[in-house]
């Protein structure tokens, strides 16, 4: 599987080269103008070609039921997410699929999975995944989401007296799942990695997250959690831990550089300095922060305490798209009305480095991935520069980032095996996906939720909204 | 030209309708299921039927430079598009066919385009621009900007003696312009419209002002601004009226419903208030906002106030893109971050009617345009529901507003006629448009900008930003 990319336009220093650029064994071996033909000749004229992004926090099950959730907070969002979620592994299958398909066509090669489990089902729901990722050829990371405490106990008391059901699978249930799991599914030689994933501290309890550390010890495997997305975790810890729940995750060491934290909205400029001092990194989601009133996280802040960042389109009914260069730009242009000062804005260049090389050192890759040198594993993407939303010429990367390209991926490399050539997926058909999407679902506009008008009027009343009747969400 | 849309889905109270739709004259006729074929039958099967949605606000010649400019903030921004900005009416032509390709393919049936003049080529600037649209079948409003003070008049003084050449053109030669060419283009029965287009309070006379109502009030046509897009604007505002930007307009008689404000990001409760009172419209540009760090515009403010508000793109080069469901999307769950009340949030509903109706409104011509009305001019666009971005089915105004759709759009008419056929525009041929762009360009990636550097240090001090070296940009 060797070939060479011919008069492919690449970045250097702040200017752009046209180079040849030769592939062999999955890996970049040379990258020089006019170098000898190794294996397949591949024209690059007129192409710009970048290392492949990481989409580094989906769910990728949320797929079936993007477009619906009305717009609400996490906290409450989370409940209606849960009443209607998938109950079929062929379903995460199928969005597994869906997932990996928007994150080729949009500049990402790695997929960063925080996969939500079927109950009673756990085993199948990963291995549905593992089988999507697969086969279509995509290099993913499979976080299945744990936790050990009911939905409801993830929304501050604010003093009340609540009680809380009891969850499904105790804590030592899910720690021995997740490890039948890696034995049989953490395998990065075929591109598919494990990582414990404690849901957040919302839903954990110190025993899960040690058990976690456990096992990312052991097995030398990465960590995933959500961090301080909203108003309401940051209450909830201070009510729990007496401290910031960075704090909190310092003191039980899950923090190092092999954890990256998904959203960090709510953190002060101590919790900043951990981070930094911890190298763990922050996975940006502007879009679903958004779309979920969770804030706007100090991006900025992060970057100039040294902080690693990364990008993630999060799931796909809190956003509601996996398309990864749309979180790359609201992500880089968002923080631009948080700092007058513009020399701290960050540069289309800037963004591509936090969404290749940010990603892969969150995964403890920043060796093997994120960048265009010569030892490093090939996942790369060629972007047609003759798309009409990429004229006129100018700055190949500036519009890349700043525009908003439509079809732009020409081709794409996983591990030096192409999987997406002439703007097409190849390595599945993606008529029938859509077929399977289109058969599986229905058109509907309204869906009651008893879970939201459950926790509706202690979630206001803890946030301290005004007291109203529920809106008719349409 | 008349023909029958079968079986499409149209939005009907909180659900949707399979309906048939009836054009006649270029006019709806008729909707209601199961309606006799009236000329052409069209299968609208699968596909979901909209009002087309208004660019509200653009500048489409700075397409030339898109992806290009710097990370800097309006001020420094104006001073790199000015120096830059292309002199040749055959680029407007052909930037104006871009800015239409764009509109259309993301829903947009109408575009409102500040057109920048050519010193010296002015007419010839608004016609190639309405050559370009008229060709393309594009509903265009027309709006040269014009301004009678030099750019550097725009900055704050902060006290210090600045002297300020004079501009190019006087106030009675623009006011002259723009006679003549009302006189010679604005032709609303062929879709072209003419628009009085003072670029905003920083660099324009009262005496400007004045002319520009005269002529609106003399051919009833719309008047369109800028205003408050910058926290610099509203400092100047202060020096040189001694009240608010708004409450000068409204003494003067500018503000009116014939009236659209691009960006108002800097108002505050007293000049909402006077913008609901006068009836004016409020274009949002979220992206530019977010690009120049200009702020963000408080939308759910103008809505509780019962401002009609409406979305625009913005020009190219503070975007990057014409895509409006781009600039719908996050110019809808922006605000989500503003006010914890998620009970104020803009529904994927509500955006759609901002983005048609409220776009006819804005222009006037509410009673014409902007909702699936029968006795309505037919400005419609069919949405394909079986895209992957619209997959699987959810509510499919959700996933149109909350998705990231490419290429969702199957067909467009403008007052009738078909100008979009199968996702492709059919009344030019847009290789040759993509050929003519990559032509005229070539990649870039800095440009030396001796204006930037010019004010740069004034414009830091004015805003109380660190005096220090300017950043390479890159």
């Amino acid at each position: 599987m060797s070939f060479t990319l011919q008069q492919v336009l690449v970045p250097v220093d702040d200017g752009y080269g046209t180079v040849d650029v030769q592939i062999a064994d999955s890996h970049i071996s040379a990258i020089a103008p006019n170098l000898d033909v190794v294996g397949t000749a591949v024209d690059g004229t007129n192409k710009l070609l970048l290392p492949g992004f990481f989409n580094a926090h989906t769910h990728s099950s949320e797929m079936w039921q993007r477009g619906i959730i009305p717009p609400v907070p996490l906290e409450l969002w989370l409940a209606e997410l849960y009443e209607f979620a998938p109950l079929e592994p062929e379903q995460v299958y199928i969005s597994a699929l869906g997932t990996a398909v928007e994150t080729l066509l949009s500049g990402g090669t790695s997929v960063v999975d925080h996969l939500v489990l079927i109950p009673g089902k756990e085993l199948e729901t990963i291995e549905a995944a593992v089988r999507g990722y697969k086969e279509i050829g995509i290099r993913a990371f499979i976080a299945p989401l744990i936790q050990d405490e009911s939905l409801n106990a993830g929304i501050p008391s604010a003093g009340t007296e609540r009680e809380h059901k009891a969850y499904l699978r105790s804590t030592a249930a899910s720690l021995q799942l997740m490890q039948e799991a890696i034995d049989k599914f953490h395998n990065p030689e075929e591109g598919i990695y494990f990582l414990v994933a404690p849901t957040g501290i919302q839903l954990c309890s110190d025993a899960l997250f040690e058990g976690c550390i456990e096992l990312s010890d052991r097995y030398n495997i990465c960590r995933h959690s959500h961090l301080l997305e909203t108003k309401a975790q940051q209450l909830l810890a201070q009510e729990k831990y007496g401290c910031s729940a960075v704090e909190h995750l310092k003191r039980i060491n899950y923090l190092s550089s092999k954890t990256s934290l998904a959203h960090c909205v709510w953190l002060n400029d101590d919790d900043i300095a951990i981070l930094a001092e911890t190298q763990s990194t922050v996975v940006h989601n502007p879009l679903s922060n958004l779309r979920l009133g969770s804030g706007i996280a100090p991006i900025l802040k992060y970057r100039q305490a040294g902080v690693n960042v990364s990008f993630g389109c999060d799931g796909a009914s809190s956003n509601d798209s996996q398309d990864l260069l749309e979180a790359i730009k609201i992500g880089s242009i968002l923080h631009n009305v948080t700092d007058l000062d513009y020399h701290q804005w960050i540069s289309p260049r800037e963004s591509v480095e936090m969404a290749a090389l940010g990603g892969a050192k969150g995964l403890n890759l920043g060796d093997e991935l994120g960048s265009l040198t010569v030892g490093k594993k090939a996942d790369l993407v060629l972007y047609d520069l003759t798309n009409l939303s990429l004229l006129p010429r100018t700055d190949p990367i500036g519009l890349l980032i700043w525009g908003r390209p439509t079809q732009a991926v020409d081709s794409a490399w996983v591990n030096g095996k192409q999987i997406v050539a002439n703007g097409n997926v190849t390595t599945i058909n993606v008529d029938d996906l859509k077929k399977e999407l289109f058969e599986r679902s229905q058109w509907v506009t309204k869906r009651q939720s008893k879970s939201i008008s459950e926790i509706e009027s202690h979630y206001r009343s803890v946030m301290g909204l005004p007291e109203r009747a529920a809106k008719g969400y349409s």
